[in-house]
């Protein structure tokens, strides 16, 4: 079969079987497929979508068309928890611990952020000493040792669809179910663990804009996994406004300490209990009600939170932040944003607010972009709440004071204020299982 | 408007405004639009269609991203045929003298065959003598003095759909009418004639498949054309079988001046006469009944073979062929095929008829071969004639004696014959004005 074959019989709806993808992903990686007929089976899948088995299949092959990593040791017992993008998202700092605590096996690379606000990498880097390069045999000994190590990807993991996903960002073809639930899941399929939780945002500033939309990928994720004998679960949960109170490297980790000692932001700790929970429950294979209980044991007992020392620790972080968040430092520039009027905090974009950090230096615009790991924003007000004119709504933080002039108006444009009670729409939709 | 919106908006459905589509023809032009953006703006087209404001706008933009044949001076009497490609059509060597008898004027260029059989212009030059180029200065003055000169294409007419058109064929976005449509108008817009008939083959070799859809190319075309200002007209005709009975090309020319001379094949003559009548009547604006009386008294009391003779003695052609066609030679290998057992001849692939034709030497394989313009086959029999065991169904030409064999077989594959009559398709289905 050759390339023009796979376009054509993709135009006309037709399935392609496994050997078709098998040479489909096969001359993406060597290169010998033109990109301008890649480009066109990729406007053709967004038209006539492809099938679970046909997605499965596509999955497994770019997952194999590079580097991968071998967590069988571990079995079921690995596991591990992808988001589909949020603002403010620090809950991996959260639930490796807390998971690991439990018994699971959280060995996870990670990416560093582009656009918004820093990658779970960027944010651990904040924390002084923090190594996020070990050696593979480091990397393992620690995951046996204490159940939990984070490391910044390497190796080439589905160079097929890093090709894909680049031809798709500039061709108009990044919005197809297919298509997101294969490179995601690719990703995850070559990372190794057998147990995988995730985390699909539904709203405004996310791929999915609807709860349909989103409980679709959700599904044809979870489908794919299963049938590459994976555990899955997915979470599709609402992302219409920042995860927690804090966004920005530093300021994310101290939230997740917060978390992890007990307090913190109530939805914040709700998502992670949850996520928690099924993560738990799929790596042990129990009843998720019960999974549920021991995840809330093993966080009100301190047990994740030394779980979190003790991994920081392995890594050569400072373990004090774990104490007190402020070992972190505190930017020099700080500058609390006050509410123009009375009113409800009826709206927050997140994906506004998360420019707005991006403006203060807590994430990159370009790669070669060197982040702040002090900057960011801490919020005050949430969405639902009723504010004074002149009430705080949040604090900016910067080591540049240039720049807090245009994060304030990025920050302030993110927020809609009403003189009714907004409604409030569920943080978690559902989970698909 | 970046390329990427522009794919974007096409993907959604949407219509692209002029501006937007003066770029994208800028971007092909030029270069800078990359490949794979192209494709997946091709792909999207062709599940999206484009209105018929839109594919006339492309069209015009496309007719005007070159050179284009300035043929003012002749006003609506310039006038022109295209046909979207039919096997053994040779009715541009009838109808140029035909129309120009009655003081048409027709500036025409024409390619070079690549496939089945030869272009118009390597069927002229079959003739001894004839010249196919000629300077832009001979050219003009020759369509002035006798109203019919044909020659090779030159310059750069509509590089953005030669461009366009190449992708196309290698990522399966050919067969969409807004871009056949587009792609065939641009380049007739920028050959310059006022008035434009066209022939739209319909079939089991052609691009369309179904009467429905010929017509509906027929009108996307006829709309096109009347909205960049140009007289238009469209036949939708039938080419299940070839046109005539000569494919190659000496014999071609061999029958259309047998066509001339007021005899040959009924059907051709009679689509030829069509094609005329509705050539003549947008060339003077008359009712086409009275063009078509115009257009059978001027083959029929021999004014269209004096501007046959006229022509090819013009253009540099022994015009003694115009007298008897054996002044043309005749390949020294012939064979005759026979009826392998009686019965109706019921079908003939016309597509199957013209590589054999290819195979004795008619038609190119490559742009580099070179074609014997002698070789070729000429029919003694057509779909519907009762033919007994032996009876001579086709003489095959060649000057190369090895090529008979393999050319036999691929001829008698394009036959089915059958114990019943067939029922047999109209000619021409319609006019589309």
């Amino acid at each position: 079969m050759t390339m023009y074959e796979l376009i054509q019989a993709k135009r006309r709806g037709e399935s392609h079987d496994r050997a078709a993808l098998e040479i489909l992903v096969q001359g993406i990686t060597d290169g010998s497929v033109p990109d301008y007929q890649l480009s066109a089976w990729l406007m053709a899948v967004c038209f006539r979508g492809m099938d679970a088995r046909e997605t499965a299949d596509l999955t497994a092959c770019m997952a194999a068309s590079g580097d991968s990593v071998d967590l069988s040791k571990f079995g079921t017992l690995s596991v591990d928890k992808h988001s589909t993008g949020g603002v403010g998202d620090k809950t991996t700092l959260i639930l490796a611990p807390l998971v690991a605590s439990l018994g699971g096996k959280v060995a996870k690379m990670s990416g560093r952020g582009l656009g918004h606000t820093g990658g779970t990498i960027d944010k651990l880097e904040s924390i002084p000493g923090f190594r996020t390069s070990l050696s593979p045999e480091e990397f393992f000994a620690q995951v046996e040792e204490i159940g939990v190590a984070v490391v910044g990807q390497t190796g080439n993991l589905a160079p097929a669809d890093k090709k894909l996903y680049a031809l798709r960002d500039v061709t108009a073809t990044v919005d197809s179910i297919p298509l997101i639930a294969s490179s995601v899941m690719s990703k995850k399929l070559a990372a190794g663990a057998h147990s995988i939780v995730l985390d699909v945002k539904v709203g405004s500033g996310a791929f999915m804009k609807t709860r349909e939309e989103g409980e679709a990928l959700a599904r044809a994720m979870v489908e794919i996994g299963r049938s590459c004998g994976r555990r899955m679960r997915a979470l599709v949960t609402n992302m219409d406004l920042p995860l927690g109170y804090a966004i920005g490297n530093a300021l994310e980790v101290a939230e997740a300490v917060e978390i992890l000692q007990g307090g913190g932001c109530p939805k914040l700790r709700q998502i992670c209990l949850e996520l928690a929970a099924n993560m738990h429950a799929l790596a042990h294979d129990i009843p998720t009600d019960r999974a549920a209980e021991e995840v809330r044991d093993a966080l009100d007992s301190g047990r994740a939170l030394s779980k979190f020392t003790e991994w920081i620790a392995a890594q050569g972080g400072d373990p004090a932040c774990a104490k007190d968040p402020a070992a972190l430092g505190t930017a020099p520039c700080v500058k609390t944003v006050l509410a123009p009027k009375a009113g409800y905090l009826s709206a927050m974009d997140a994906e506004r607010i998360g420019r707005a950090a991006m403006l203060l230096g807590a994430g990159r615009a370009a790669k070669e972009d060197v982040i702040d790991p002090l900057a960011g924003i801490r919020l005050a007000a949430t969405v639902g709440d009723k504010l004074a004119a002149g009430d705080p709504v949040a604090t900016l933080y910067t080591s540049d004071e240039k720049k807090i002039a245009s994060a304030e108006a990025a920050f302030m444009a993110a927020l809609t204020f009403s003189d009714e009670a907004p409604d409030l729409l569920p943080l978690i939709f559902s989970v698909v299982e």
